[in-house]
């Protein structure tokens, strides 16, 4: 076949805050697929970018193996098949999956997270931005962690995120009151304009007093990808038998050190309320639920998603930093230029 | 009648370290209790010592009012009926409630807390260390919010205390696993004597490392009395879906600021954990279902308590700084000399 891979790989642990020299670019020769083994050869057209993948470059425990040192960097993807010898897999399909930063790979019947067809109709940009991890996380966390009701109160922070921005409008959809917390005045009028009855600008506000003065009843839920300070200060205004619900901890992933955790945490015996964490990865079985009720808002436009796009494959890794640096609005994509020598 | 009544009273709001001179003793008259509105006349006979009470004297939210400057200290008590005009309350008969460092106090019947009769049979210092607060502390954290059951794992912190060592047995009389936390090789000793598979002494051992090595499987709940390192320990090795109960914060009662809180909070989210906060007060109209478990428990002599029982009413508010030094085994109680004057 002759097919040239770029890849990106994790040339070393990053010390201290990602940087664009903890990766390092490669080109292989794809593998020939091996038709009696089932495999598909994919060819990756998006890449999404998630705060997680700066967890999978630690060697810690997390919810998946770190990745290794000289391996390709993980990433969630869209993908076209180029070659099959499954069937449900047909050649020119579209799948989403975890199939990292480069232009070929090989996935087969027995992978442990399979890829899957995206359904009809709905876009890459779509997909990875209002259907992937996103949503289904913002999703489950508000309704089956956070209890989400009509008439609650809840905050969101890292409002202007993918995950964040899609909780907003989850719990307006569903009839609650939201707050969010954003970085700076554009992200909170962007966030308002997504239906936040407010938006605090923790770079410029108290946020403490600010969350006391449009929460006097308290936070119902606290839907949280932040952690540290603005983890505390949502915690320090729960209601009685609130909930803080943990999505993400970005303030730690791209510190040398994890920040301090939250002092008080005797407001918790006191409004008797909760602390708790979630996986998106557990409610795989019921993304049904989830698009029974994310489908038609997205039809009617009710839903609204916005996909900041990056083009080029050299510029992988640094668009991953745009995370950390909160240069984002919206969910992080980056669209592939098709490879040279490769099928169109 | 002419009763004179010992009184200490809050004299300033501690800063950093509670001292004895936090407190002024004083000595005033008795009023004449008013038999038209239900006036009954109670005489302290034991007085119960508790870390919450560290709480009340500071000037912020709690779950009751902090006590005011100039009042008498409130404290859990059991009290002898000297006079009455209630027939619910006859004289002579014992009672139980909030009735502070005092030899007597008028209660009525429309307090916001009412005294409530000792059960037949119950002395006052089983009454205090076996069947109040601390143990209905103890049942309802790890039933209602622990999910307890047999198989668990449970560890428990300031287990040589009065709740944690009620927490350690109501766990092992469940079927629970059970390892505790003290501090000194002779609480663990007694800690261990109470039947907990094993006690880790925090002041000579590793506490993560012993640990990891004690729940290989991981914490199934973590009864929490402790907060700062102690719960951070214990949460980074919850198990999947673990929960921290918090039930007290006694590292950070006594502290001029709140200690770091938990740093780990990441593995809330990859365990699927829990930490949820309690108050016992919450669970006054259930204490039948604790009795129904405790009661036929303590009369078989499976749970045993220990009160550590001082004198003197002189020696009240350094009694109080026993639990911030970690000097009191089980239940601190405080037993008073009659007052001069009054009746025997």
């Amino acid at each position: 076949m002759g097919l040239r891979n770029r890849q990106w790989l994790l040339a070393r642990r990053p010390a201290g805050s990602l940087s664009e020299q903890d990766f390092e670019y490669r080109e292989t020769p794809v593998a020939e697929p091996d038709p009696d083994a089932g495999d598909v050869l994919l060819r990756n057209l998006w890449l999404s970018f998630d705060a997680t993948q700066r967890e999978w470059v630690k060697d810690q425990e997390g919810y998946l193996p770190p990745v290794g040192l000289g391996e390709v960097m993980r990433a969630s993807a869209v993908a076209e098949v180029v070659r099959s010898a499954n069937p449900a897999l047909p050649e020119g399909s579209l799948v989403q999956g975890l199939f990292g930063w480069q232009d070929y790979v090989i996935v087969r019947p027995d992978d442990a997270i399979p890829p899957s067809p995206l359904p009809a109709g709905v876009s890459p940009e779509m997909c990875l931005a209002a259907l992937g991890g996103t949503s289904l996380t913002a999703y489950f966390g508000l309704v089956d962690i956070g209890g989400l009701a009509a008439g609650k109160t809840v905050v969101v922070s890292a409002a202007g995120g993918a995950t964040g921005s899609m909780a907003v409008q989850i719990a307006r959809l569903r009839g609650a009151r939201v707050i969010g917390i954003a970085g700076g005045a554009d992200k909170c009028a962007w966030v308002k304009s997504l239906g936040a009855d407010d938006c605090i600008d923790y770079h410029a506000e108290n946020l403490p007093e600010r969350l006391a003065a449009l929460c006097p009843e308290g936070i119902d839920i606290a839907f949280d990808n932040v952690g540290g300070a603005q983890l505390e200060a949502m915690i320090g205004q729960l209601a009685h038998r609130g909930r803080a619900v943990l999505c993400g901890q970005i303030a730690g992933y791209d510190a040398p050190e994890a920040p301090p955790g939250p002092r008080n945490l005797m407001t918790l015996i006191y409004r008797r309320a909760r602390v708790e964490g979630f996986l998106m990865l557990d409610y795989l079985h019921r993304t049904h639920e989830a698009f029974a009720e994310l489908g038609p808002w997205l039809g009617s436009g009710e839903l609204r998603w916005h996909a900041d796009v990056q083009e080029g494959f050299e510029h992988i890794p640094r668009t991953l930093l745009r995370l950390f640096r909160g240069e984002n609005r919206g969910k992080q994509l980056l669209r592939l230029d098709p490879p040279k020598g490769g099928p169109a």
